[in-house]
């Protein structure tokens, strides 16, 4: 049985997976702090994702931006222009709300007479007594230096993208890669949502993963389409997501993003409904185009093998790691109930799972089991590292506790051990139990 | 011969391995970004970091909170009130500086009396008519939510530390590690310096790894120095820094931070002169005593073998990683002449090189040894992941370069080798030129 949202949610929290932000002062609204096995978790997925993507690729350069950078990033992207939420003002209450929240059906680009017309209610005070609706930018403004006034506004960046494309010139002229060639970015992104919700898929600060694939405009698609692929099998052979739960969602023209002359969404089926969990955009020369005439500095490739320069276009592959570590969750996540017995089990995929295995000694209090346990241990953790000991309550509520955090293998050290040298593998999804040579260990 | 710091700079311009932050738009003052090389470099620093301190030990359990944390931790930890820097102002032309950078031999604590006694002259107009000093809280600060007013005021976090100490309650509560255990953290931290400068030594972002140690305040000394020796440990062996290097301060009680109790600062001779590395701490129970008085939660431990329960003490390994990075290059940085032949070499330590091979035909134009290469690429990568591939130039030009990157083993296909199937390997140190099996690599 697949799980509800709100059991994930309750295992992450139990388990030490993730916490509200903050959660001891009663929390921050729209953050989220990972506990021991959820860093683990991540690490892994972004660890994977680094491999499979830069260091598994010819094609592929990573780069590490700063998250506060100069404004003029954010004038010549347009996000200082627009990006923003439609908001009002209840005028009896002076609570704030975004509008197109308050009534069905409709999206970011209502208007004030739209949204007048439908007499929709204050949600705090009950009153229909509404400002005209104002956008409402949602990068977090904040001033760099002793100075506060608006020559010194910085923002904290809404996106890993344009951290790429201000170091595009960088990399071509110091690196000077073949076209095409990807640049990719691990790294913090924020956004001051209005209403946070849904767990950590709409969350005030995320973690991004983003590529920048710069083409030649003439092979734009060919890109896209092999990009595209290689998330697919991403997405089911690396991440361990169920094929079945992923759609492929083109996006109309009109509700495509100003940018973008192509964009699939990625979604997928979380408990709780289908959502985003990532898109690919033809970005096209719009970002280098911006940088160009904003900074007065050539954008422009210079084909290797001779031929006429020009600006790159641009293919965007964007995931967000909570997004996607939360999709990882639901896949992995059931409950089944056997003899009577009831268990969950989070059945990741190896090399994602916090521990791959745990080791006990069958009884706490025999100390040569204990000493044989501890050898066996030290064995496992030198070859694999992320190895846990556990020697608390019976083996099985050990079993079952590491069901509930993905431990793939469980060995335990028993009286036969001390004489056979072997031990008792116990696999999380079969249950099944073999007997094991320490040395084939 | 050793570098100095323009060398440094230098080559990590030329190389891609750091630029100024937001470069193309002429900079933002006091950040810096990763080109591709130096996020391999950073990321293997990180990693190694993590699997010393975290994965490879029983004791350790990894956290990750969020940048925006509630304000409520600020007021506690003392940052709101206290992190802040001596400011003044020139009344004729309004420019803003540090006091105690504008006089010799003060410190941050110098007081406006004193200050105007020196009749320090604006750096900028030349004058003397200074404002008294006011104090410049170091945070950055910012607005959450769709309100902007004081309730709404929220931080970049200054420091790591207090995203583990508000989590330690929850690890307790969930996990509840034997004690001693420790709660680790990668991630950035933010600092509205008013003069940025030193490269990256004093930058406005920078990436914190820290260690809390909650230990038995009966016990707080044992794992001082347990910890304190596992760190030079971790520098020479794991970091390859030069021992002679290194040197340990300990910090006199009025010039440590009002939260310690004792101090070690580990300082680094940079090419530039000496500098502190990190930083070594017993914080007492300062921190989770203000965490308890401002949550209203206990923060004690129950012993597990039983016996009173107490707040743990901590002690506190702090280190940066453009710090820490800028001393593995200032160890690994060297000129060297032979022979009339000058060449810049990065003797970087082989796990933390960008790549550990480059792989090369001899010639560019000639397809079957470009194929024969390709295979032992292909090989190479498969084994180690980061390999990079050169086929630009002469042979001695790839070797000039690699060295200046650090690739500590070059493998050279020539027409021998689609005879004899061995290739090659020429050593960055030595120079010395091995020739290997391909079977054997």
């Amino acid at each position: 049985m697949a799980g509800k949202m709100e059991d994930i949610v309750s295992l992450c929290k139990r388990r030490g997976f993730i916490w509200q932000g903050s959660d001891v002062y009663g929390g921050m609204a729209g953050t989220w702090d990972f506990g021991p096995l959820g860093v683990a978790l991540k690490r892994r997925i972004m660890s994977t994702w680094w491999n499979y993507w830069v260091e598994g690729r010819d094609d592929m350069y990573g780069v590490d931006a700063a998250i506060i950078m100069n404004p003029k990033t954010w004038e010549a992207s347009g996000h200082t222009a627009t990006f923003a939420d439609p908001l009002v003002e209840c005028n009896e209450c002076h609570g704030r709300f975004r509008a197109d929240k308050l009534v069905e059906g409709a999206n970011e680009s209502i208007s004030t007479e739209e949204f007048k017309a439908r007499n929709a209610k204050c949600p705090t005070c009950g009153k229909v007594n509404w400002s005209d609706i104002r956008k409402f930018n949602m990068m977090f403004q904040t001033h760099v230096g002793p100075v506060d006034d608006d020559s010194s506004i910085a923002y904290l960046r809404p996106e890993t993208a344009q951290g790429i494309f201000t170091n595009y010139k960088n990399v071509v002229d110091t690196i000077y890669p073949d076209l095409p060639f990807g640049l990719a970015q691990q790294g913090k992104a924020f956004r001051n949502e209005i209403s946070p919700r849904d767990f950590v898929l709409r969350d005030r600060e995320c973690e991004q993963m983003e590529i920048e694939y710069f083409v030649n405009p003439a092979d734009w698609k060919e890109s896209f389409d092999a990009l595209h692929d290689a998330y697919h099998k991403f997405l089911t052979e690396e991440m361990g997501l169920d094929a079945d739960l992923i759609h492929d969602f083109e996006v109309a023209p009109e509700d495509r993003a100003h940018y973008s002359k192509h964009t699939i969404d990625i979604m997928f089926d979380y408990p709780n409904g289908q959502e985003e969990l990532m898109g690919l955009a033809y970005r096209t020369d719009f970002d280098l185009m911006n940088i160009q005439k904003a900074s007065n500095k050539s954008m422009e490739y210079i084909p290797k093998g001779g031929g006429e320069r020009f600006v790159p276009h641009v293919i965007e592959p964007s995931i967000g790691v909570e997004r996607l570590l939360l999709a990882v969750l639901s896949c992995a996540y059931r409950e089944e109930e056997k003899d009577g017995k009831k268990r969950t089990i989070l059945a990741l995929p190896e090399h994602l799972a916090p521990y791959r295995f745990c080791v006990s000694p069958l009884l706490k209090n025999k100390p040569e089991l204990v000493a044989k346990a501890r050898e066996v241990y030290d064995l496992l953790r030198k070859k694999y590292g992320n190895v846990t000991w556990d020697d608390s309550g019976n083996i099985g509520k050990r079993y079952l506790k590491q069901d509930e955090i993905g431990t793939p293998k469980c060995v335990v050290v028993d009286f036969d051990s001390l004489e056979d040298d072997s031990v008792t593998i116990r696999d999380r999804d079969t249950t099944e139990q073999v007997r094991v040579k320490i040395a084939e260990l």
